[in-house]
């Protein structure tokens, strides 16, 4: 057994979301040395409205990852809890995440977007990292087809809610400044993670954004797709597993993909979408991922399960 | 030295606002065995707004309470930096400060208003406990006497800025709920120390709160009175030292004070405030406790010095 082989793999998780948030609860029963990316282009909720009050980052995505790699004891969990929890009321903070609002609290007073994040990942003993894939908010312009005709629709939220079928996105500013932190991450990688999550807007942001775009392609990090198990809604409606590997295809060309990982149930053909995924130069894991009562979320253990054996090379 | 000696003395501090903060940053050097029991009564600012929107105890005084007793080290100093942070914008957000947020959003996830407190006490590495005078917020009815009318005024913010003199408060509802665990730290404590600090809206309201009022009389611990450096605009405007301790007899007539503290600066006449203090059963302590740089305001380190002396019996 060589070194890489006794330690832990070094693994960074790339999107936004409860897909991501899915992702990372697989990952941290894996890996100690895990790593997550987000996409900050929510203009929606208490997100939406924090960038646009306080001109931040949008917080939320970030803070669902963080929840997400909170520690198992009494004290990571009732604070996970608390960053988690939302004020109801007829008023003001209606809606508010609590994380969010002490994320920005810790960006204002430390003036330091990946050090107010490890600030919150101390406190919730987070067992990860999580960064920004740009530290300036970003907002995502999606081409969207409806019968026939080409528009162009700004922002996550109109790109969820525009009827017809969106054929890409960019990001408006189109050459934001990559996290640092986060190019790193990905040049020192063992495995680099895309997905679960919407398509269009939490996992294909990354490959848009310049610099972290080039350490995806640079690394020498395996990749690994974790397809979803339902179509978004707006998004993604009735893609077939293999649209969404041509849709990736599509926004980056030159990445080669190593594993391709699809839950059995939600494969129609086989044959199909391992044809695409050797069109990207990799190979297709089949295994049961969902949720043993059917709903369309992976499950933790059952994921972990399967994304060690790969990491391992035992699959 | 007998085991009172040796140990260090349980305190138990009364009050609110920047009074109770002042004595807080004292009393820490002082013991470790330090309680804050804190007046829920504002209903101005991000407090207000608090209680209004959400109907939880205002905690601003508790949160200034917490952030005085904050870890020495970068964990607790950090954190309580951005708990005493406030937002500033021009939206719903303004004015809110992170640990009213946060304090309001531990209440709601544990249903607990002393849990939620301890929990954040933890996370500041606080060196005490802070307990609210009540768990029901409560308003304050000040009888305020102008051009020799007679009239009473709600809520603490109008108390504070109607013009006159203030002659007594009272408490709506007039039979609050005290906190269990205040009234158990009064009647295990060995001094219990009033003030500074608004003299009607933040001393004296514990003495309307019937079982704590009881308990304050009951007590074996020696009572300190802390004196004010600077009269309370609105409230106290041309009181004297005197005139406070009678205001103060006036709202307990039966309870003993075994010192008053005094800054020597503020006192015009020593032996008034001498005869006054023998009236309520104690000694006057005359001592350099204020800023040197004559701001009206205590000095940590000088109320600590002299405050230790009186609990060893050594002045």
């Amino acid at each position: 057994m060589n070194e890489a082989e006794r330690r832990d793999p070094r693994v960074v998780a790339l999107g936004g979301g409860h897909g991501l948030y899915a992702s990372l609860s697989a990952l941290r029963r894996v890996t100690a040395e895990l790593t997550a990316v987000v996409t900050v282009a929510d203009d929606g909720g208490s997100s939406g409205r924090l960038r646009r009050e306080l001109g931040v980052v949008p917080p939320g995505d970030l803070r669902m990852a963080l929840a997400a790699l909170c520690g198992d004891d009494e004290w990571g969990r009732t604070w996970s809890e608390v960053v988690q929890h939302r004020f109801r009321s007829e008023g003001e903070l209606h809606g508010h995440a609590v994380g969010n609002l002490l994320i920005v609290a810790l960006w204002e007073k430390l003036g330091d977007t990946v050090a107010g994040l490890d600030w919150l990942g101390r406190l919730l003993g987070a067992h990860g990292r999580v960064l920004p894939m740009s530290s300036v908010p970003l907002d995502i312009a999606a081409e969207v087809e409806l019968e026939g005709e080409l528009s162009t629709v700004h922002g996550q939220v109109a790109c969820a809610l525009t009827p017809g079928r969106v054929q890409a996105i960019s990001l408006v500013p189109a050459d934001p400044p990559a996290c640092p932190e986060a190019v790193q991450a990905v040049a020192d990688a063992d495995w680099v993670v895309f997905g679960p999550g919407s398509w269009f807007t939490s996992v294909l942001p990354h490959l848009k954004v310049p610099r972290l775009a080039e350490a995806l392609h640079a690394t020498r990090a395996r990749r690994l797709v974790t397809l979803n198990l339902a179509p978004q809604p707006g998004e993604t409606d009735d893609f077939s597993p293999q649209q969404h590997l041509e849709v990736l295809h599509r926004h980056a060309p030159a990445l080669e993909i190593d594993v391709v990982l699809a839950d059995t149930g939600v494969v129609d053909d086989p044959e199909e979408l391992e044809k695409a995924a050797a069109g990207l130069g990799g190979r297709l894991v089949l295994a049961d991922v969902a949720a043993p009562d059917g709903s369309p979320r992976h499950d933790a253990r059952r994921l972990a399960s399967v994304l060690d054996e790969i990491f391992h090379a035992k699959r």
